[in-house]
């Protein structure tokens, strides 16, 4: 067993997650005028259901989780909010994943607040039951236990986070390709780095260019210096 | 040949040219501090560049296409601006495809005077050069003869106008699928029909809600009538 548990999310599901789900706003019998998506996750699927349902209108606000003073949690607040009238208008707040139920939360609020709507609700593709202190109105995929959904739009961004935990947490300096592979294998799962092997290499040059890893000579192969 | 060309793009395609965006922007030396997608069609791509450059911040404007009073030309205009601090900011305006450059034109105005930023660019993921008034600064890829490219996230609307242009421009009444199926492989070729197979049943259902198309009993099977 890998020590995160990932799942790698293909195109073809996130599709067919928002056709899903747009089915299931359809068979409620209420049709939103507006979507607002949650940046930056809600945009793939933000779109992707103004396509399903047949919704001109999309809009974002943009929510993002910032460690408190003293790292007890983190803290969900609004960057960018919105100030536009949606008055008589149903507006869908749209999310990829809830997991905490914070940012959707928020961002419905915001929406409340800012554009005198005449009803929000909220969706998202995936809603993590054994986590969330909220449930959207309107979801695809319920999810029981916990695992790291590496969506399309996320890859290198997740990659190279996972790469530098794992650097962070072993004690080790200079890392060999292959021993790079291997551990990040043993960290996140073989599926990962197999489906996503583009994204590897591109995090690790993203890791060089920021100074994080260090190429160096060792011995006549390449390796990389973690670390000062 | 089909009376309206239209290419599929499929999703690898607009990761790889997001892909290459991100590297042209970089290699330029410019870069972003802040994307501002234009709704509803820089939503995907947008959201794939910030992964590939590393911005946090993204944002949107709505631009939309309204027939002028005497249909004499589309005219472009903002339907949703912004009103946000982007003080020494760099933004990149982010759309898919520029065919005559009116909503990167405008976007790029709507941010330029409501936030202060410190600098603006224009990007999209293709560029018709052959219509376009304006080239945005930066893209992936250059079109010199008109295609229409289908993108995943306007399937179904593409679909659905594409099917009812044809009903209103043959003069027919009823329709058989296959009739249906036949004649849009004439108007747009195989290849649309192939790939989003599902999204041309869907775009059926949909126009019989919408009571473009109704069922009816055709010697046993069951055709469609289009208009009154």
């Amino acid at each position: 067993m890998p020590k995160v548990p990932v799942k790698v999310v293909k195109w073809d599901e996130i599709v067919s997650w928002a056709r899903r789900l747009a089915e299931n706003i359809r068979s409620s019998g209420w049709s939103p005028d507006v979507v607002v998506a949650i940046a930056r996750g809600g945009y793939v699927p933000a779109r992707l259901l103004c396509d399903f349902l047949g919704v001109q209108d999309l809009l974002s606000v943009q929510v993002v989780h910032w460690p408190g003073a003293a790292q007890v949690a983190e803290k969900a607040y609004v960057k960018y909010g919105l100030s536009v009238d949606l008055s008589g208008k149903n507006v869908l707040v749209m999310d990829d994943i809830v997991d905490t139920g914070d940012s959707v939360v928020l961002a419905k609020e915001v929406v409340e607040r800012c554009c005198r709507p005449k009803s929000v609700k909220t969706a998202a593709l995936q809603v993590i039951t054994s986590t969330t202190k909220f449930v959207p109105d309107y979801y695809a995929v319920e999810v029981r236990d916990w695992y790291w959904y590496q969506y399309p739009w996320t890859a290198l961004e997740d990659m190279s986070s996972f790469i530098v935990r794992m650097l962070r947490e072993e004690k080790q300096q200079l890392w060999t390709l292959d021993r790079l592979m291997e551990k990040f294998v043993e960290w996140y799962g073989n599926e990962l780095l197999e489906e996503r092997f583009l994204y590897f290499r591109e995090a690790l040059e993203r890791l060089k260019r920021d100074g994080v890893l260090k190429p160096m000579d060792c011995g006549g192969q390449t390796c990389y210096k973690y670390g000062q």
